[in-house]
């Protein structure tokens, strides 16, 4: 299959689409991105590239980045993690407080907040060790040193992080955080505040494509097993509360952020990345879900 | 792969099992049954049956028939189904009403009893005539004649179900319903209580493996993204609120029923069905559970 | 203090008010009554009346007759109506649903419609004979034989009560209604749809002002505790979703319907009734709330 | 009447008692406390003092507190209070975090813990000095400078704290604070921890059962307006998710404490405090409850 011009294709039509969504606005930092950004990437298993658009640039990976402390903690403890994570989607946003009151301070998944806060709590022991292993983790599995911490992003999520900081605190209140919410908080404003462009992004999730062995960097990231239930978590609770909607239209494992940027998986075969600043309702980027859904209905592939 | 071997296998470690699950215990007719039945058939896209156990046993797939009602919705309605019905997991079922109320009578999704009441709605046009239609649409699919409504489990159902009365009035007050509650509750009770054996089921359920078209009936029954778009609906939802946890076990769309029956599909490759009546907390067949997560570890086989 | 002379300044008040609410419109037979309708009406403990406006016409007293149908279980049943009901306020109606689940069909209390559906319940004993004695009830304590029931408008409720069957058939899954569903609706609907007049009502309710025995009919409706028992209820109860802003601007105990109706109590003195159809968005009187909070302002009277 | 004869009655009843329910156990300096404190005062409106047990020993108020930080509120902000906070009881505790999302930061009312928080920083303009404020305060109306804050206790308060925290957060998220979260937490861990006896108590509210004034302390505290509707929040949400069980047992607008304190009304006529530090699961003293029971029957007072 032409991969390269299954993209050109792609990002002709994409470009065409009157509804661009709407920049995340609650971190300023995000709200004065150029909105006509778009980047396609693709790292297939047998190590090719392929791009169009914008997909040197670095962008915030955001909820991204909850895909690779999960897969941090995984290494760090196996199965041990879903004692204090659920394996659930979530339902509505609207019931996660909730929620984590009613099942006493065990987030529904890795992937909502809460849950993402506990497993940075997991790979958290001393602040500046946690960051430091974090980033150093993304540069190894993109093979680039120029992966880094946007600190500008990081202290305006700080800044405007109440509600996070109210999450940490409610899951600490049922003792399901070993540190205190101050260090766990800023190691996730941290995490959330990496920047990558698509191609390292693409690179980055290889492994999950090759149960669990990256090419790229020549290392098992996680087992088989393991990798093929990072893949179920996605694609069961990885689009915040358009889980279905996703698996629907695009029938991939993917993981979005508010930063525009989505990864998904097609095990076998390959990871891609796509990034477009504006959002849809739910968070999830609106020209990325779109270039998702031609991708796999041009290349027939999904995991359905 | 010889399937054959590794059903038998799956038989014996299974049956060693000392955890078999509890009886759904609501519906009489169902409190019955032998607790140590048990049963997997496998039907392959190029028509091969494997099978062992009580392959041939008669069982009631309950909420097994909502994948086929919706495949009978999705012929005639194709996208408009989705405007009465949604389609995100439900989180906990703690929240299904309330939900319902929130999101003004519309079911998340039509795999919960609210959404496949919406869908029995959609498919009725006099009780008498829907209900042959369905159990007619069952026999031809599996090719068996002999697939049957059980009229006691119909009754039994009828005479307990207060919570479905409740369900099918709620979403009627918010005009989500075009027939009167009674007739599409005996429509529903009806489709609950067919009754047919996991060989039946697996031959029935092959479509979904083949991109819409059964082989073992020759006819196209869903075009191919209908297809794999129910699949998607029943990778998100279809397992109540286990969802995470069969995809994270299991790795496959699957659907089951309080009768202890699951149906799971590999695309492109076979169709599986298991039965075991013992339930877990969920409401999903333990055993039947135990062989799938056995069979998708030994085959290697998941869409992950 | 001379009550007619301050109803008379509260009326011409009130009728200059521009805000009179909404006619409640999912029952057509309200839907028409004239929106300029304006009475209030008082009966002391010493067996004096005074009123202004419409007050001997009749209207739909419908929820207050929740008032009533729970005097009649406590007399039946005194403490023990609190096994099966709550006395708590419900906060939203939204959480009304899912309070039931929660908290396993016990309606949080009798003036919520679950509640009042468990109420008709106790004192359903054959739908007949219920409705004669509810009827029957209504006229000796109101002295007036001409207390009846509008069967257009139960009629009317029957047909577009689809909720108050999903609440009924909630509950019985519960086990918490001895009579078929569709028997204490009949009971439930009938009691809704009982008409009287402002006078009427103030007459008829005089008994919770004077320690439970009634000096209009001469007779003990309820002992001295369960009448402070039940003003108790009705002040932390029974304004829907208004609870503490009826307390705040008016401090009485009171109870209303989406007729427009209010009745409200002060202890040891008198019972004072409003009717004006138009509601605001809790479902009580815009005007008779409005009337009320004058009357205690002009008379300085409250139990606060 | 006889108050103090009444009250050795209510002592010697309530001393036979055997369930007198657990202490709280989450402040280390509450769980400390002698389990066999108990004490009534009343304060009447002529001026009078009646007392039995341990009257003159002082103990942590906890959230009665917070009918004096409202009371502090409205002489700032009068009825704009209630533009920041509702009125209205608040169902189960079970609800509050997800109503407070649901209602967009406005916390249902000045008695739960979020709503108190909202009114903390109402009062709030340097936490020096509010802290000195709310003390000082405290100390005139029970004209007592002996009243203080029990340091230990907020200290106590403030390292087990993580759900005030999370709901301080939760409620800024909403721009709902208008100092910062750990600003707004500080006062309100000192007036929790503010200790004062009996007799200190039931002369500091005083003023709530004579039209605002205090004649203890020579002073209008609150209109006569204001002092009703405080005393109507107080009886539709004072008793944390026993409102109605209060209404209907005691009939009095009151409020209690985890530090076992309560403190009712009796409109026109005196105030009276309880205190034993058992609590029932409602969290509200079992003993005080009983005594308070026991006062509105042989005293045949309730506002009912």
């Amino acid at each position: 299959m032409d991969y390269q011009e299954i993209l050109e294709r792609i990002y002709k039509e994409v470009k065409q689409e009157s509804d661009k969504g709407i920049l995340a606005n609650y971190i300023p930092a995000l709200a004065e991105i150029d909105p006509n950004k778009f980047a396609i990437a693709i790292h297939t298993v047998d190590g090719k590239d392929y791009s169009v658009g914008d997909a040197d640039e670095k962008f915030s990976i955001q909820s991204i980045a909850k895909l690779f402390t999960l897969t941090l903690a995984i290494q760090k403890f196996d199965e041990d993690v879903w004692e204090r994570v659920g394996k659930e989607p979530s339902g509505t946003a609207f019931n996660s407080l909730v929620q984590l009151e009613y099942e006493m301070g065990i987030p529904r998944n890795p992937f909502i907040n809460a849950g993402a806060l506990v497993i940075t709590d997991m790979i958290t022991n001393g602040v500046g060790k946690a960051k430091k292993e974090v980033i150093e983790f993304m540069r190894k599995i993109s093979n680039n040193r120029n992966v880094s911490y946007d600190f500008e992003v990081a202290d305006s999520e700080r800044n405007t992080g109440f509600k996070n900081v109210a999450l940490a605190n409610l899951v600490k209140s049922f003792n399901n955080l070993d540190n205190i919410p101050a260090d766990v908080l800023s190691v996730y404003y941290h995490q959330s505040a990496i920047q990558m462009s698509c191609v390292d992004l693409s690179r980055a999730a290889i492994f999950l494509a090759n149960k669990g062995y990256s090419p790229y960097c020549d290392e098992e990231i996680l087992g088989p097993r393991q990798t093929k239930r990072v893949n179920a978590i996605m694609l069961t609770s990885g689009m915040y509360d358009a889980i279905g909607d996703f698996a629907y239209r695009v029938g991939l494992p993917g993981k979005s952020g508010v930063g525009g940027g989505i990864v998904a998986i097609i095990p076998g075969e390959l990871s891609i990345s796509v990034w477009a600043p504006g959002l849809n309702p739910s968070g999830n980027s609106t020209l990325g879900l779109r270039a998702l859904e031609l991708f796999t209905t041009y290349t027939e592939q999904s995991v359905f």
